[in-house]
C-alpha cells in the first residue's frame, strides 16, 4: 500500500464516522498520538492502539459532530497530512466551537505509527 | 518570537507577495526545502537560503498566480503547518494548474530551518 491510499482510505472511514474501525485497521499497536497542547481531560501525548481507541470514544461520547470540511490527504515520503474543519457542540455545555487543523500521520511498514494535530487554542 | 508569531508573518508578507523578503527575514542560512518530489527542473531538496530565494524567484518567473486561498497558521510544538490552493498559469506553456497542498516548517531561534511540501501529483 502507498502512503497515499492509507490517507485515502482513513479518510473514507472517518468520513463515515467509523473512526475506531480505521484506527483497529490502520494502526500500528505502538502508535503514539500527540496533540498540540494537553487539554483539561486528555493528556498531551497518548501511547498505544488502545489509548487513542479511548480517546476517540471519549471525543464521540463528549462531543456531537455538525458539520465538517476535509482537504488531503498530502503526501510526502512516509507521512501524509490532511487539514480539516469541524463544528461540534459539547454535549454537555451545549457550546458550539469550531476546530480546524492539520494532521500529519507517519506510516512505517503500511501501518500509522504516529498522529500529530496542529492547531491553535488562540480562536 | 513564538513559532505561532513567525508563522502569522510569514504569511502575511507571502500573501503580499514578498517571499524574498519572508525568506530574507524569517529563514536560517542553512535552512531545507523538501518538496513531496523532484520536478522536472528542480531538484526534490534544496538547501541553503540562497537556493531557496532562488527556487522561489524560479517559480515566480514561470508561473503566474491567478487566485489563492490559505488557511492557518496551526502550530505544533517547535512546528506550524499551512494549507493552500492556489490557481496558477505556467507563463511558458499558457497551461492552467491548481496546486493544493500543506506545507509543515520546522523553527530553531526564531528562524525557519526547515520546510516541507506535502502534495498528491495524481491530479
Amino acid at each position: 500500500m502507498s502512503v497515499m491510499e492509507i490517507g485515502k482510505e482513513l479518510v473514507v472511514l472517518c468520513q463515515q464516522g467509523k473512526n475506531l474501525e480505521a484506527i483497529e485497521k490502520w494502526y500500528h499497536p505502538d502508535v503514539v498520538s500527540v496533540e498540540a497542547c494537553a487539554m483539561p481531560e486528555m493528556e498531551q501525548i497518548q501511547r498505544g492502539i488502545e489509548a487513542i481507541k479511548k480517546k476517540n470514544k471519549w471525543w464521540f461520547e463528549n462531543y456531537e459532530v455538525r458539520s465538517g470540511e476535509l482537504r488531503g490527504p498530502f503526501p510526502h515520503g512516509d507521512r501524509f497530512a490532511l487539514w480539516f474543519k469541524t463544528d461540534v457542540t459539547c454535549k454537555q455545555t451545549k457550546q458550539r466551537m469550531t476546530l480546524e487543523q492539520v494532521a500529519l500521520y507517519t506510516v512505517e511498514n503500511d501501518k500509522i505509527t504516529k498522529e500529530e494535530f496542529f492547531y491553535s487554542m488562540e480562536g
